[in-house]
Protein backbone atom coordinates (compact mmCIF):
# COMPACT_ATOMS: atom_id res chain seq x y z
CA UNK A 1 0.00 0.00 0.00
CA UNK A 2 1.07 3.55 -0.12
CA UNK A 3 -0.09 7.28 1.37
CA UNK A 4 0.52 9.96 -0.70
CA UNK A 5 -1.30 13.59 -0.41
CA UNK A 6 -0.41 16.61 -2.31
CA UNK A 7 -1.97 20.24 -1.34
CA UNK A 8 -2.00 23.44 -3.57
CA UNK A 9 -1.77 26.53 -1.53
CA UNK A 10 -1.28 29.93 -2.61
CA UNK A 11 2.03 29.96 -1.41
CA UNK A 12 2.95 26.53 -3.52
CA UNK A 13 2.47 23.26 -3.26
CA UNK A 14 3.23 20.84 -0.38
CA UNK A 15 3.75 16.68 -1.86
CA UNK A 16 4.43 13.94 0.56
CA UNK A 17 4.91 10.27 -0.20
CA UNK A 18 5.66 7.29 1.64
CA UNK A 19 8.26 4.33 0.58
CA UNK A 20 6.81 1.41 1.48
CA UNK A 21 6.28 -1.41 -1.52
CA UNK A 22 4.80 -4.95 -0.31
CA UNK A 23 3.95 -7.87 -1.92
CA UNK A 24 2.21 -9.71 0.93
CA UNK A 25 3.39 -9.21 4.26
CA UNK A 26 6.88 -10.74 3.91
CA UNK A 27 8.07 -9.06 1.12
CA UNK A 28 8.69 -5.57 2.45
CA UNK A 29 11.29 -3.20 0.91
CA UNK A 30 11.43 0.75 0.17
CA UNK A 31 10.96 2.82 -3.00
CA UNK A 32 10.66 6.11 -3.82
CA UNK A 33 7.16 6.97 -4.88
CA UNK A 34 8.35 11.17 -5.04
CA UNK A 35 9.51 11.94 -8.04
CA UNK A 36 11.09 15.20 -9.46
CA UNK A 37 11.42 17.12 -12.69
CA UNK A 38 12.77 20.35 -13.01
CA UNK A 39 14.24 23.05 -15.79
CA UNK A 40 15.47 25.93 -12.75
CA UNK A 41 14.12 29.03 -13.72
CA UNK A 42 11.39 27.61 -16.86
CA UNK A 43 9.13 24.52 -15.01
CA UNK A 44 8.67 21.76 -12.16
CA UNK A 45 7.15 18.30 -11.66
CA UNK A 46 7.02 16.82 -9.15
CA UNK A 47 4.63 13.06 -9.07
CA UNK A 48 3.42 10.80 -6.63
CA UNK A 49 2.89 7.58 -7.63
CA UNK A 50 0.45 4.61 -6.09
CA UNK A 51 -0.42 1.04 -7.18
CA UNK A 52 1.79 -1.55 -9.45
CA UNK A 53 5.70 -0.67 -9.25
CA UNK A 54 6.17 -2.16 -12.05
CA UNK A 55 3.71 0.04 -13.85
CA UNK A 56 4.77 2.79 -11.81
CA UNK A 57 8.26 2.88 -12.43
CA UNK A 58 8.30 1.94 -16.56
CA UNK A 59 5.83 5.58 -16.46
CA UNK A 60 8.68 7.43 -14.15
CA UNK A 61 11.14 6.18 -16.89
CA UNK A 62 9.37 6.70 -20.17
CA UNK A 63 8.54 10.47 -18.97
CA UNK A 64 11.90 10.60 -18.08
CA UNK A 65 13.08 9.19 -21.44
CA UNK A 66 10.54 11.28 -23.70
CA UNK A 67 11.54 14.66 -21.98
CA UNK A 68 14.93 14.40 -22.32
CA UNK A 69 14.34 13.91 -26.07
CA UNK A 70 14.20 16.58 -28.72
CA UNK A 71 10.58 17.29 -29.23
CA UNK A 72 9.34 16.03 -32.87
CA UNK A 73 7.41 18.57 -34.44
CA UNK A 74 3.42 16.08 -34.32
CA UNK A 75 4.73 14.44 -31.64
CA UNK A 76 2.86 14.15 -28.28
CA UNK A 77 4.09 16.81 -26.06
CA UNK A 78 6.25 15.56 -23.10
CA UNK A 79 6.56 17.08 -19.80
CA UNK A 80 9.78 19.40 -20.88
CA UNK A 81 7.54 20.27 -23.62
CA UNK A 82 4.32 20.71 -22.58
CA UNK A 83 3.00 24.38 -22.82
CA UNK A 84 0.85 24.12 -19.97
CA UNK A 85 0.28 21.95 -16.43
CA UNK A 86 -2.78 20.83 -18.02
CA UNK A 87 -0.68 19.10 -21.24
CA UNK A 88 1.83 17.78 -18.40
CA UNK A 89 -0.81 15.71 -16.81
CA UNK A 90 -2.54 14.47 -20.19
CA UNK A 91 0.86 13.38 -20.85
CA UNK A 92 1.58 11.86 -17.69
CA UNK A 93 -2.17 10.00 -18.84
CA UNK A 94 -0.74 9.18 -21.74
CA UNK A 95 2.20 7.29 -20.76
CA UNK A 96 0.25 5.66 -18.22
CA UNK A 97 -2.49 4.67 -20.97
CA UNK A 98 0.67 3.33 -22.81
CA UNK A 99 2.52 0.98 -19.90
CA UNK A 100 -0.82 -0.34 -18.68
CA UNK A 101 -1.86 -1.42 -22.84
CA UNK A 102 2.08 -2.95 -23.23
CA UNK A 103 2.18 -5.00 -19.81
CA UNK A 104 -1.77 -6.03 -20.00
CA UNK A 105 -1.59 -7.31 -23.57
CA UNK A 106 1.75 -9.38 -22.81
CA UNK A 107 -0.45 -11.34 -20.18
CA UNK A 108 -4.05 -11.03 -21.55
CA UNK A 109 -5.21 -13.61 -18.71
CA UNK A 110 -4.73 -10.89 -16.38
CA UNK A 111 -7.25 -8.73 -15.45
CA UNK A 112 -6.86 -4.50 -15.79
CA UNK A 113 -6.61 -4.08 -12.11
CA UNK A 114 -3.48 -5.86 -11.66
CA UNK A 115 -1.62 -2.88 -13.78
CA UNK A 116 -3.24 -0.61 -11.59
CA UNK A 117 -1.36 2.67 -11.04
CA UNK A 118 -2.31 6.47 -10.09
CA UNK A 119 -0.39 9.62 -10.06
CA UNK A 120 -0.43 12.98 -8.61
CA UNK A 121 1.17 15.52 -9.94
CA UNK A 122 2.34 18.98 -9.16
CA UNK A 123 4.03 22.01 -10.43
CA UNK A 124 4.55 24.97 -11.89
CA UNK A 125 5.24 26.21 -15.68
CA UNK A 126 6.64 29.78 -16.39
CA UNK A 127 4.26 32.00 -15.91
CA UNK A 128 1.17 29.70 -14.74
CA UNK A 129 0.56 29.80 -11.57
CA UNK A 130 1.11 26.11 -9.71
CA UNK A 131 -1.21 23.72 -10.63
CA UNK A 132 -2.37 20.06 -8.82
CA UNK A 133 -3.57 17.02 -11.06
CA UNK A 134 -5.15 13.70 -9.64
CA UNK A 135 -4.58 11.45 -12.17
CA UNK A 136 -6.83 8.46 -12.21
CA UNK A 137 -5.96 4.42 -13.12
CA UNK A 138 -7.84 5.60 -16.77
CA UNK A 139 -5.43 8.09 -17.66
CA UNK A 140 -7.58 11.16 -17.57
CA UNK A 141 -7.43 13.40 -14.56
CA UNK A 142 -9.28 15.95 -12.56
CA UNK A 143 -7.72 19.53 -10.68
CA UNK A 144 -7.64 20.83 -7.17
CA UNK A 145 -9.70 23.82 -7.03
CA UNK A 146 -10.37 26.24 -4.03
CA UNK A 147 -13.04 23.98 -2.76
CA UNK A 148 -10.66 21.08 -2.42
CA UNK A 149 -7.25 22.20 -2.36
CA UNK A 150 -5.66 18.46 -1.76
CA UNK A 151 -5.24 15.09 -3.42
CA UNK A 152 -4.50 12.00 -1.61
CA UNK A 153 -3.77 8.45 -2.89
CA UNK A 154 -3.62 5.26 -1.79
CA UNK A 155 -4.43 4.61 1.64
CA UNK A 156 -5.71 7.92 1.97
CA UNK A 157 -8.66 7.72 4.98
CA UNK A 158 -7.11 7.62 8.66
CA UNK A 159 -5.23 10.69 7.38
CA UNK A 160 -8.38 12.71 5.60
CA UNK A 161 -10.47 13.58 8.67
CA UNK A 162 -6.96 16.11 9.89
CA UNK A 163 -7.20 17.61 6.61
CA UNK A 164 -10.42 18.60 6.06
CA UNK A 165 -10.42 20.21 9.31
CA UNK A 166 -6.62 22.11 9.60
CA UNK A 167 -5.79 22.82 5.89
CA UNK A 168 -6.46 26.59 4.55
CA UNK A 169 -4.74 27.37 1.16
CA UNK A 170 -3.48 30.79 2.97
CA UNK A 171 -1.73 28.83 5.50
CA UNK A 172 2.56 29.26 5.16
CA UNK A 173 3.83 25.94 3.67
CA UNK A 174 5.93 24.73 6.71
CA UNK A 175 3.00 25.15 9.18
CA UNK A 176 0.81 23.01 5.88
CA UNK A 177 3.73 20.41 5.65
CA UNK A 178 2.86 20.16 9.66
CA UNK A 179 -0.44 18.94 8.87
CA UNK A 180 0.52 16.78 5.77
CA UNK A 181 3.24 15.00 8.94
CA UNK A 182 -0.06 14.34 10.91
CA UNK A 183 -2.10 13.15 8.43
CA UNK A 184 0.97 10.65 7.83
CA UNK A 185 1.21 9.77 11.52
CA UNK A 186 -2.17 9.09 11.72
CA UNK A 187 -2.33 6.39 8.69
CA UNK A 188 1.35 4.34 9.91
CA UNK A 189 -0.35 3.65 12.99
CA UNK A 190 -3.17 2.52 11.28
CA UNK A 191 -2.37 0.62 8.67
CA UNK A 192 1.31 -1.39 8.76
CA UNK A 193 1.94 -1.60 4.79
CA UNK A 194 2.38 2.37 4.41
CA UNK A 195 6.07 3.09 6.01
CA UNK A 196 8.94 5.47 6.75
CA UNK A 197 11.20 6.55 5.62
CA UNK A 198 8.67 9.88 3.95
CA UNK A 199 9.78 11.71 1.21
CA UNK A 200 8.46 15.59 0.86
CA UNK A 201 8.70 18.69 -1.47
CA UNK A 202 7.49 22.46 -0.25
CA UNK A 203 7.35 23.96 -4.01
CA UNK A 204 7.07 27.89 -3.09
CA UNK A 205 5.55 29.13 -5.99
CA UNK A 206 7.25 31.46 -8.70
CA UNK A 207 10.78 30.01 -7.72
CA UNK A 208 10.53 27.54 -10.72
CA UNK A 209 13.00 25.49 -8.80
CA UNK A 210 12.68 22.96 -5.88
CA UNK A 211 14.65 23.84 -3.18
CA UNK A 212 13.32 22.21 0.16
CA UNK A 213 13.05 18.37 -0.28
CA UNK A 214 13.34 16.09 2.77
CA UNK A 215 13.10 12.44 3.56
CA UNK A 216 12.00 12.06 7.08
CA UNK A 217 13.05 9.18 8.53
CA UNK A 218 11.86 6.75 11.27
CA UNK A 219 13.78 8.60 14.22
CA UNK A 220 13.79 11.97 12.62
CA UNK A 221 13.43 14.32 16.06
CA UNK A 222 11.33 16.94 14.50
CA UNK A 223 8.24 13.86 13.48
CA UNK A 224 8.97 12.10 16.53
CA UNK A 225 8.20 15.23 18.26
CA UNK A 226 4.81 15.94 16.16
CA UNK A 227 3.75 12.41 16.59
CA UNK A 228 4.17 12.57 20.48
CA UNK A 229 2.99 15.97 21.10
CA UNK A 230 -0.45 15.43 18.57
CA UNK A 231 -1.28 12.18 21.10
CA UNK A 232 -0.35 14.10 24.41
CA UNK A 233 -2.65 16.71 22.57
CA UNK A 234 -5.53 14.39 21.24
CA UNK A 235 -5.54 13.17 24.91
CA UNK A 236 -5.78 16.22 26.36
CA UNK A 237 -8.38 17.85 24.70
CA UNK A 238 -10.31 14.60 24.43
CA UNK A 239 -10.21 14.78 28.23
CA UNK A 240 -11.31 18.01 28.73
CA UNK A 241 -14.55 17.71 26.61
CA UNK A 242 -17.35 16.89 28.57
CA UNK A 243 -18.18 13.50 29.46
CA UNK A 244 -21.60 11.36 28.24
CA UNK A 245 -23.95 11.82 31.02
CA UNK A 246 -27.40 10.42 29.56
CA UNK B 1 -22.68 1.89 4.52
CA UNK B 2 -22.79 1.53 8.26
CA UNK B 3 -20.81 2.43 11.47
CA UNK B 4 -21.10 0.43 14.50
CA UNK B 5 -18.80 0.47 17.40
CA UNK B 6 -18.07 -1.70 20.58
CA UNK B 7 -16.27 -1.51 23.72
CA UNK B 8 -15.46 -4.05 26.46
CA UNK B 9 -14.17 -2.43 29.42
CA UNK B 10 -13.55 -2.70 32.82
CA UNK B 11 -17.05 -1.31 34.07
CA UNK B 12 -19.19 -2.45 31.27
CA UNK B 13 -20.05 -2.18 27.39
CA UNK B 14 -20.49 0.99 25.38
CA UNK B 15 -22.22 0.12 21.59
CA UNK B 16 -23.15 2.29 19.18
CA UNK B 17 -24.51 2.27 15.67
CA UNK B 18 -25.78 4.94 12.57
CA UNK B 19 -28.78 4.53 11.16
CA UNK B 20 -28.11 5.48 7.62
CA UNK B 21 -29.27 2.89 4.69
CA UNK B 22 -29.00 3.06 1.06
CA UNK B 23 -29.57 1.61 -1.98
CA UNK B 24 -27.62 4.01 -4.36
CA UNK B 25 -27.36 7.95 -3.29
CA UNK B 26 -30.53 8.33 -3.99
CA UNK B 27 -32.44 5.59 -1.90
CA UNK B 28 -31.70 6.85 1.43
CA UNK B 29 -33.48 5.86 4.51
CA UNK B 30 -33.24 4.93 8.51
CA UNK B 31 -33.54 1.56 9.82
CA UNK B 32 -32.48 0.61 13.45
CA UNK B 33 -28.80 -1.17 13.74
CA UNK B 34 -28.70 -1.75 17.38
CA UNK B 35 -31.06 -4.41 19.11
CA UNK B 36 -31.30 -5.83 22.23
CA UNK B 37 -32.56 -8.32 24.25
CA UNK B 38 -32.86 -9.25 27.65
CA UNK B 39 -34.01 -11.13 30.68
CA UNK B 40 -33.32 -8.69 33.43
CA UNK B 41 -31.46 -10.07 35.66
CA UNK B 42 -30.90 -12.85 34.14
CA UNK B 43 -29.08 -11.99 30.45
CA UNK B 44 -28.41 -8.71 28.26
CA UNK B 45 -27.94 -8.89 24.74
CA UNK B 46 -27.12 -5.89 22.25
CA UNK B 47 -26.36 -6.65 18.58
CA UNK B 48 -25.24 -4.56 16.00
CA UNK B 49 -25.75 -5.11 12.18
CA UNK B 50 -24.10 -4.42 9.18
CA UNK B 51 -24.64 -5.14 5.32
CA UNK B 52 -27.27 -5.85 3.71
CA UNK B 53 -30.20 -5.14 5.22
CA UNK B 54 -32.82 -7.77 4.07
CA UNK B 55 -30.15 -10.32 5.59
CA UNK B 56 -29.50 -8.58 8.93
CA UNK B 57 -33.40 -8.06 9.46
CA UNK B 58 -34.19 -11.86 8.60
CA UNK B 59 -31.29 -12.46 11.56
CA UNK B 60 -33.00 -10.61 13.71
CA UNK B 61 -36.26 -11.78 13.33
CA UNK B 62 -35.33 -15.27 13.74
CA UNK B 63 -33.31 -14.88 16.51
CA UNK B 64 -36.07 -13.35 18.17
CA UNK B 65 -38.58 -15.97 17.17
CA UNK B 66 -35.92 -18.43 18.84
CA UNK B 67 -35.42 -16.66 21.60
CA UNK B 68 -38.76 -16.67 22.46
CA UNK B 69 -40.02 -20.56 21.69
CA UNK B 70 -39.42 -22.98 24.75
CA UNK B 71 -36.28 -24.64 24.03
CA UNK B 72 -36.41 -28.12 22.60
CA UNK B 73 -33.80 -30.81 23.47
CA UNK B 74 -31.58 -31.78 21.41
CA UNK B 75 -32.06 -28.39 19.60
CA UNK B 76 -29.37 -25.89 18.99
CA UNK B 77 -29.44 -23.12 21.51
CA UNK B 78 -31.09 -19.55 21.38
CA UNK B 79 -30.12 -16.34 22.40
CA UNK B 80 -32.42 -17.36 25.95
CA UNK B 81 -31.42 -20.60 25.76
CA UNK B 82 -27.45 -20.40 25.45
CA UNK B 83 -25.39 -21.36 29.06
CA UNK B 84 -22.79 -18.47 27.89
CA UNK B 85 -22.02 -15.71 25.51
CA UNK B 86 -20.19 -18.35 23.58
CA UNK B 87 -22.81 -20.10 23.06
CA UNK B 88 -24.94 -17.01 21.96
CA UNK B 89 -22.03 -15.36 19.31
CA UNK B 90 -22.74 -19.24 18.04
CA UNK B 91 -26.38 -18.85 17.34
CA UNK B 92 -25.96 -15.37 15.97
CA UNK B 93 -23.34 -17.27 13.47
CA UNK B 94 -25.52 -20.43 12.75
CA UNK B 95 -28.73 -17.92 12.25
CA UNK B 96 -26.48 -15.66 10.03
CA UNK B 97 -25.46 -19.02 8.05
CA UNK B 98 -29.03 -20.31 7.51
CA UNK B 99 -30.46 -17.09 6.34
CA UNK B 100 -27.70 -16.76 4.13
CA UNK B 101 -28.19 -19.72 2.55
CA UNK B 102 -32.04 -19.77 2.27
CA UNK B 103 -31.68 -16.43 0.63
CA UNK B 104 -28.81 -17.35 -1.72
CA UNK B 105 -30.60 -20.57 -2.65
CA UNK B 106 -33.38 -18.32 -3.72
CA UNK B 107 -30.96 -16.79 -6.37
CA UNK B 108 -28.54 -18.73 -7.53
CA UNK B 109 -27.31 -16.47 -9.87
CA UNK B 110 -26.28 -13.99 -7.30
CA UNK B 111 -22.68 -13.98 -5.61
CA UNK B 112 -22.11 -14.70 -2.26
CA UNK B 113 -21.14 -10.93 -1.53
CA UNK B 114 -24.90 -10.04 -2.31
CA UNK B 115 -26.12 -11.66 0.59
CA UNK B 116 -23.17 -10.07 3.30
CA UNK B 117 -23.71 -9.49 7.13
CA UNK B 118 -21.43 -8.87 9.76
CA UNK B 119 -22.27 -8.38 13.99
CA UNK B 120 -21.12 -6.77 17.23
CA UNK B 121 -22.53 -8.67 19.82
CA UNK B 122 -22.17 -7.61 23.45
CA UNK B 123 -23.58 -8.96 26.32
CA UNK B 124 -23.62 -10.59 29.70
CA UNK B 125 -25.41 -14.11 31.07
CA UNK B 126 -25.46 -14.61 35.04
CA UNK B 127 -21.77 -14.38 36.73
CA UNK B 128 -19.72 -14.57 33.33
CA UNK B 129 -17.86 -11.67 32.91
CA UNK B 130 -19.40 -9.13 29.80
CA UNK B 131 -18.12 -10.38 26.67
CA UNK B 132 -18.09 -8.89 23.13
CA UNK B 133 -17.84 -10.87 19.52
CA UNK B 134 -17.39 -10.10 16.26
CA UNK B 135 -19.39 -12.10 14.16
CA UNK B 136 -18.04 -12.70 10.59
CA UNK B 137 -20.19 -13.25 7.37
CA UNK B 138 -19.10 -16.38 7.25
CA UNK B 139 -20.50 -17.03 10.65
CA UNK B 140 -17.74 -18.04 12.74
CA UNK B 141 -16.18 -15.00 15.19
CA UNK B 142 -13.98 -13.47 17.49
CA UNK B 143 -13.86 -12.33 20.83
CA UNK B 144 -12.34 -9.20 21.81
CA UNK B 145 -9.88 -9.14 24.52
CA UNK B 146 -7.23 -7.24 27.10
CA UNK B 147 -5.38 -6.46 23.47
CA UNK B 148 -7.99 -5.11 21.48
CA UNK B 149 -10.62 -3.98 23.82
CA UNK B 150 -13.10 -2.57 20.72
CA UNK B 151 -14.28 -3.37 17.55
CA UNK B 152 -16.13 -1.64 14.99
CA UNK B 153 -17.98 -2.92 11.77
CA UNK B 154 -18.66 -1.19 8.28
CA UNK B 155 -17.22 2.26 7.62
CA UNK B 156 -14.04 2.04 10.01
CA UNK B 157 -11.47 4.00 9.25
CA UNK B 158 -12.01 7.41 9.81
CA UNK B 159 -13.24 6.49 12.74
CA UNK B 160 -10.35 4.35 14.29
CA UNK B 161 -7.50 6.63 15.04
CA UNK B 162 -8.80 8.57 17.91
CA UNK B 163 -10.41 4.82 19.59
CA UNK B 164 -6.84 3.82 18.92
CA UNK B 165 -5.39 6.75 20.96
CA UNK B 166 -7.60 7.55 23.86
CA UNK B 167 -9.69 4.04 24.86
CA UNK B 168 -8.62 2.54 27.75
CA UNK B 169 -10.23 -0.22 29.56
CA UNK B 170 -10.58 1.58 32.79
CA UNK B 171 -12.23 4.11 31.30
CA UNK B 172 -15.71 5.57 33.23
CA UNK B 173 -18.46 4.27 30.34
CA UNK B 174 -19.32 7.66 29.94
CA UNK B 175 -15.91 8.74 29.04
CA UNK B 176 -15.95 5.90 26.73
CA UNK B 177 -19.04 7.20 25.67
CA UNK B 178 -17.67 10.60 24.72
CA UNK B 179 -14.93 8.91 23.12
CA UNK B 180 -17.26 6.24 20.70
CA UNK B 181 -19.01 9.68 19.63
CA UNK B 182 -16.27 11.53 18.43
CA UNK B 183 -15.27 8.47 16.61
CA UNK B 184 -19.00 8.55 14.94
CA UNK B 185 -18.22 12.29 14.16
CA UNK B 186 -14.74 12.16 11.96
CA UNK B 187 -17.22 9.13 10.34
CA UNK B 188 -19.89 11.44 9.75
CA UNK B 189 -17.88 14.01 8.22
CA UNK B 190 -16.05 12.15 5.80
CA UNK B 191 -18.51 9.34 4.59
CA UNK B 192 -21.89 10.51 3.62
CA UNK B 193 -23.21 7.00 3.65
CA UNK B 194 -22.96 6.90 7.49
CA UNK B 195 -25.85 9.60 9.29
CA UNK B 196 -27.37 10.27 12.29
CA UNK B 197 -29.27 9.33 14.72
CA UNK B 198 -26.41 7.38 16.64
CA UNK B 199 -28.06 4.81 18.79
CA UNK B 200 -26.23 4.02 22.08
CA UNK B 201 -26.04 1.72 24.66
CA UNK B 202 -24.19 1.70 27.43
CA UNK B 203 -23.88 -1.50 30.01
CA UNK B 204 -22.87 -1.57 33.37
CA UNK B 205 -21.61 -4.80 34.22
CA UNK B 206 -23.36 -6.98 36.45
CA UNK B 207 -26.47 -5.10 36.63
CA UNK B 208 -27.90 -7.25 33.84
CA UNK B 209 -30.22 -5.09 32.69
CA UNK B 210 -30.14 -2.09 29.77
CA UNK B 211 -30.82 1.18 31.77
CA UNK B 212 -28.71 3.41 29.59
CA UNK B 213 -30.06 3.57 26.07
CA UNK B 214 -29.60 6.79 23.89
CA UNK B 215 -30.50 8.07 20.77
CA UNK B 216 -28.63 10.86 19.19
CA UNK B 217 -30.56 13.21 16.88
CA UNK B 218 -28.44 15.39 14.42
CA UNK B 219 -29.37 18.55 16.65
CA UNK B 220 -28.37 16.88 20.67
CA UNK B 221 -26.63 19.51 21.99
CA UNK B 222 -24.35 17.38 24.09
CA UNK B 223 -23.41 15.84 20.45
CA UNK B 224 -22.87 19.50 18.70
CA UNK B 225 -21.11 20.37 21.86
CA UNK B 226 -18.54 17.47 21.16
CA UNK B 227 -18.65 18.27 17.69
CA UNK B 228 -17.40 21.24 17.46
CA UNK B 229 -15.41 21.90 21.16
CA UNK B 230 -13.02 18.90 19.62
CA UNK B 231 -13.08 20.53 15.71
CA UNK B 232 -11.87 23.66 17.90
CA UNK B 233 -9.53 21.64 20.19
CA UNK B 234 -7.47 19.58 17.09
CA UNK B 235 -7.16 23.21 15.40
CA UNK B 236 -5.63 24.69 18.12
CA UNK B 237 -3.53 21.73 19.40
CA UNK B 238 -2.65 21.43 15.52
CA UNK B 239 -1.40 25.32 15.90
CA UNK B 240 0.24 24.75 18.28
CA UNK B 241 3.23 22.23 17.17
CA UNK B 242 6.34 23.64 15.87
CA UNK B 243 6.06 24.57 12.10
CA UNK B 244 8.33 22.29 9.90
CA UNK B 245 11.40 24.49 8.86
CA UNK B 246 13.16 21.83 6.66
Amino acid sequence: MTYCVGLKLDRGLVMAADTRTNAGVDNVASYKKLHIWEKPGERVFILLTAGNLAVTQAVINQLTEEAHHRHKKGAEPSLYSAPTMFHAARSVGRVLNQVRERQASAQPGLKAESFYASFILGGQIGKEEPRLFNVYAEGNFIEAGPDTPYFQIGEHKYGKPILDRVIDPQMRLGAAAKIVLLSFDSTLRSNLSVGMPIDMVLYNRDTLKIERQVRIEQNDPYFMTLSTGWSNALRTAAGELPEFEG
